[in-house]
């Protein structure tokens, strides 16, 4: 089959986001989810003598649910290519630990001062401030033991290997993620231009979720148009999941969300719709959905997961 | 020359740790300083618009001085098997970003609470608190991309560079550094056995030491035994150096060691004077140097460098 006719099997997931096709993606995602929980009960440490609470406060977090977007896009990614990810799964649950890390210091005491994170005690509410510190220092840490995890040997090229290192330590560094959460801490109760709030959405969620895709096709040993067109798609994909957490920022509610509705309005957070008002900001976030899914022209039906997980991120509530 | 001959020119340290042989060694370690202070100048990210602050933050701990223990040991490691690191700057430069990544961690209020580190105001009493944490973040991150840098490759075989990088996650994860400050932070004000002291020690000081030994024996394509040997000598020096650590908290003077003397003791840390006296403690630093210099033994004079290093962690003051 060519890749021409498989594509006519892909939905037009904006425009015809039908109940079939969400029962698809959400039956998707809870089976990738379901192997990613799996893989990283797995891989994490085992509870070590005199550090048991240590490895605790890593898993508490770790295992307070959430969707897994980003294992799941790089699975997605992967798979989109044929690759198959069974023996591959110390890659995307590093993103996951990568992630939770960053989760737990945004809602420290001296960051974000959240008490609540998917509806449960954060971190440092649990376990105190100098532990939560580092549960977030160890899952950072221990991303980069998943990474270069000796199970991989022999089954990803070691130079492959490293550039999957470089791309997510570049992502989740000080010109990425990291970067990114200090401006957006540093931005607070200021009145930024809008090309400081696209240089914050960029980096502070832009740039993990681009490279969760970018390692997926790694992985599947993409060809450089391939790669790029996957890093277009990752990129679009990184910026309308930031939009639609600040839409749901603003209208979302208190359950649906886990936390205090309207909490960046409270802390004076620039965002989308305090630029462009509610409903311009959700035309946007349907352009950048579609430009992430034009992105995958290229692409036969497997790549339908990802074409499903860009309309999901535009129609989720939570 | 054969090993046999070259060894009969390496001094014996302690014993005879001469003035000659301490000027010898503190010339080396000035000489590669100031390699290692080069090249972070050379490798750290570029002051980008948007985020100058944060990288400052960064470049403020990273050349807050240091004697840069953990980079030269990796050096000289390499250099004892004939490497020569010309070209492979930014796995040394890697250990010196994790080391102070986790000394601005220490210094937070939730965790030490210092506010002078090598004399000079930390990191959080100059940028506060949240910018602290992330330059901590960013450092750690930054190493990694530093152990995966594109300028290496060709350089490091491709599946030797994810074994450094693997080694050195370990070391410096939860079952390495990050676990033992965790272990340490949660057992002040407690009466802790031995055997919970020497956990601490390991994971907290030792094992980023040992690591950046096993990094130069990686870097220098090291034999199965001499990597055994290498690291044997790391890990005797690791504990050696949180020994000596432990008596310059209790003997030094606040200006040799530009923080409060006695902090430990305030703190109601156990120490290893705290266990055996300040004369017995001084005995097993020197019988734990002695057996670092020991493990050398099938090494020629191109370890001179390591063995005098031994040397001078026992002697120093600061």
């Amino acid at each position: 089959m060519t890749d021409k006719i498989q594509k006519s099997f892909a939905p037009d997931p904006i425009d015809s986001f039908s109940p079939a096709n969400s029962k698809a993606i959400i039956e998707y995602l809870n089976t990738k989810r379901a192997l990613v929980e799996t893989a990283l009960q797995q891989y994490m440490p085992e509870l070590t003598e005199h550090i048991e609470f240590h490895i605790e406060s890593m898993a508490y977090s770790l295992s307070a649910g959430g969707k897994r977007v980003r294992p799941v896009l790089c699975i997605a990614a992967a798979e989109a290519l044929g690759q198959d990810m069974t023996n591959l799964m110390p890659i995307p649950c590093a993103l996951e630990c990568i992630h939770t890390y960053s989760l737990i210091h945004d809602d420290l005491p001296a960051m974000d001062n959240d008490e609540l994170r998917r509806g449960k005690p954060t971190n440092h509410m649990v376990y105190g401030e100098a532990a939560a510190i580092l549960a977030g220092d160890s899952l950072l840490t221990f991303a980069f033991e998943l990474l270069s995890h000796p199970s991989l040997t022999g089954i990803i090229a070691p130079q492959n290997q490293v550039r999957i290192i470089n791309t997510i330590a570049q992502a989740a560094g000080p010109m990425g993620m990291a970067g990114g959460q200090a401006l957006d801490i540093a931005s607070e109760n200021k009145d930024i231009p809008f090309k400081t709030l696209q240089f914050i959405h960029s980096r502070k969620t832009g740039a993990l979720i681009t490279a969760s895709v970018q390692c997926g096709a790694l992985l599947g040993n993409a060809s450089k148009a391939r790669f790029d067109a996957l890093s277009d798609y990752g990129r679009h994909i990184g910026l309308a999941f930031q939009i639609v957490d600040d839409l749901l920022n603003v209208e979302g509610t208190m359950e649906e969300l886990g936390k205090a509705v309207g909490s960046d309005a409270d802390r004076n957070k620039a965002t989308y719709p305090a630029f462009f008002g509610v409903s311009e900001t959700r035309n946007k976030a349907k352009e950048t959905v579609q430009s992430a899914i034009d992105a995958l022209s290229e692409f036969d039906m497997k790549a339908d997961p990802l074409r499903n997980l860009a309309a999901y991120i535009y129609a989720r509530t939570n």
